[in-house]
């Protein structure tokens, strides 16, 4: 049976070896598997953004995918190495909230502390967990010679970032954040989109308008339309949106809904 | 029988989840397909850029090769999604003629908009074609589950970028422009190389040595040679020759035919 | 059989279509090969760099991976292509030192000429030999269409970077160099641990304390570690220490050994 598909998602960037050389351990343990890299330019440390990441792109992985989640401030600290088996894939992460925004709270998923050191290399460094312990952990499982509860025991509880979701904070009135800033400068907000008339609140701007896509909008208008992440997201036509409203990842939003006169609506869907 | 090569060219870069999200729809959909990046970093909506990359590109993968072609600035708008079929090679793209430099003028392609539903994802977004049509079409062709015919109607004409080509402004001197500038400041021109002697002209520069190969060259030279795209291109040894130059992309170049009495010599090819 | 491993690493960087092209001559020829990017982000023409990437990550791929490296200032030149069998793997690199770091100078390896242009794209350019030369070149090998001995004949000696080992300048003191910085700033010597206490001086800079992980160490203090490398390396918690030190790669460090007295100890190992 052809072995599942191993993604990587890492803040390492791509300008030193360390994504390669974690590669050559999984191939080495596990001939022909299918790696695919998610990202590697996560902005280092940045937890909100693996989170947003990874929560974006397992959905449209295959049952058995295992996704290894490197963005460990605390490696070769006390932190625990992760497996969680969430709707059928694997994610192997530092225990540092980083799987959280995967993982719904009401959802079941079972976590265990990855401890075997066996399925380790030996001897493992202090600075590069994702070489020595995430790979060749995850190529056991990927080449079958272990089970998941051959990696480690099971856990009761594991980190989960703080301020993930937006809160009502008055009636009609909810401040969320800005989750990430894409590569077009497309801001994506963490609130679902409401029914009936909103807008938002980014610094001393106010957006309004909702549109269905980039093209035929005027080059200068902020618009707010029903991103590709199931967020609310921010553009402009051809331009960074970012950069015309000055904000970065973990910025406050506030959404305002309109006309409430008379209705009842939620803000939070 | 392996499922054929699927090509990723993008300006979508590599900071978000966007290609590996993409990459997850087409290994579900067709497990095993070996997927090659040929860039990611055509810059954001330029189709000069992407036509330029894929069309140096694409020769060099087998028969059967898919190329999934997503710089895509009128995403949810009007403009079609495209399947052509050229030279035993399928091209996945937008209609807005980032096709164009590959399909020569002369040559037989057949084009078809892709519209066929059943094989996209379910309530395709309107900002991430790349993920909810263009992949999902490519995974389909790619697994056999369908046939050219089954994504979509044949197109009698498609977009095709203007300029591509030089232009003879008067005997002896041709009027053309800078494709690309690579990673090293290399200028690579739409010029290709005419018999005899000439000289480049650009901006206030004049380029009259044509040499064999970087090594060698004194330092500050520029210097013409005959590029692996088979363009003429323009460096310096160890240096970009496009910060000497102060040059972009698109940025007009000039070719004159020298020592020319006496003779008649075609400018272009 | 399944096809090995073939890396790629080069200072082509990501931006043009130079690595996806390779990859598609490889695939041509050698259908299903496994391949892996080590890094295309060396600095331009940087050996060291690219010695450095290569001899750490190739320990950790299997038997008969072979290795792709192109870092060529002199493409086009008469520096040879170079095929080097070294503990079971090959190593496909211009003859400019790009391998020294990997191939102790103890160790026994075979160096062949590349001089097959049977082998070969025909037509080879003078400014991609990726491409036409080394990529075709490893796909004959990978394919099993050629053995070793059918790429070239064997050559006596081979180019060697200087200065890649520190010196013992009096007892005690040696001077080493920075062999990279990575993305995180962490700064990498080519200092082996040695037994005991010890300092590093860069710039006017004196690094003290040991410590065995980032976590915990106060945000401003420079320190040492053993890195993943096996070098000592230099970093600061969570931020960049090559930008504290104000340091580049190749930049000069020197290694102190502490409380020497009445002892005798080897500052290099």
């Amino acid at each position: 049976m052809a072995p599942p598909i191993i993604t990587l998602t890492t803040d390492f960037g791509l300008q030193d070896h360390y994504t390669g050389t974690m590669k050559g351990v999984i191939l080495s343990r596990c001939p022909g598997a299918p790696i695919v890299d998610i990202t590697h330019h996560i902005p280092p440390f940045s937890l909100y953004a693996g989170a947003y990441a990874i929560s974006q792109a397992a959905p449209f992985f295959p049952s058995g995918t295992i996704h290894v989640v490197v963005v460990d401030p605390g490696v070769g600290t006390a932190r625990k190495p992760l497996l969680v088996e969430f709707e059928r894939q694997f994610f192997i992460a530092p225990d540092n909230g980083v799987l959280s925004l995967r993982l719904s709270h009401d959802a079941a998923f079972t976590a265990r502390e990855i401890t075997n050191r066996e399925l380790w290399l030996p001897n493992p460094s202090n600075t590069f967990h994702g070489r020595d312990i995430f790979a060749p952990s995850a190529a056991a499982l990927a080449n079958g010679s272990a089970s998941p509860r051959d990696l480690g025991p099971v856990l009761d509880r594991i980190e989960c970032l703080p301020d993930l979701e937006p809160i009502e904070t008055e009636p009609g009135i909810a401040r969320g954040k800005i989750l990430s800033i894409d590569h077009f400068g497309n801001v994506i907000t963490n609130f679902r989109p409401p029914a009936g008339a909103f807008s938002l609140r980014i610094g001393a701007h106010h957006i309004r308008d909702l549109r269905q896509s980039f093209g035929g909008a005027p080059r200068d208008l902020l618009f707010a339309y029903i991103g590709s992440s199931g967020y609310l997201e921010v553009a402009r036509n051809g331009r960074s949106a970012a950069q015309a409203l000055g904000v970065s990842s973990g910025d406050a939003v506030t959404l305002h809904l309109r006309d409430t006169i008379g209705e009842s609506r939620k803000v939070l869907s």
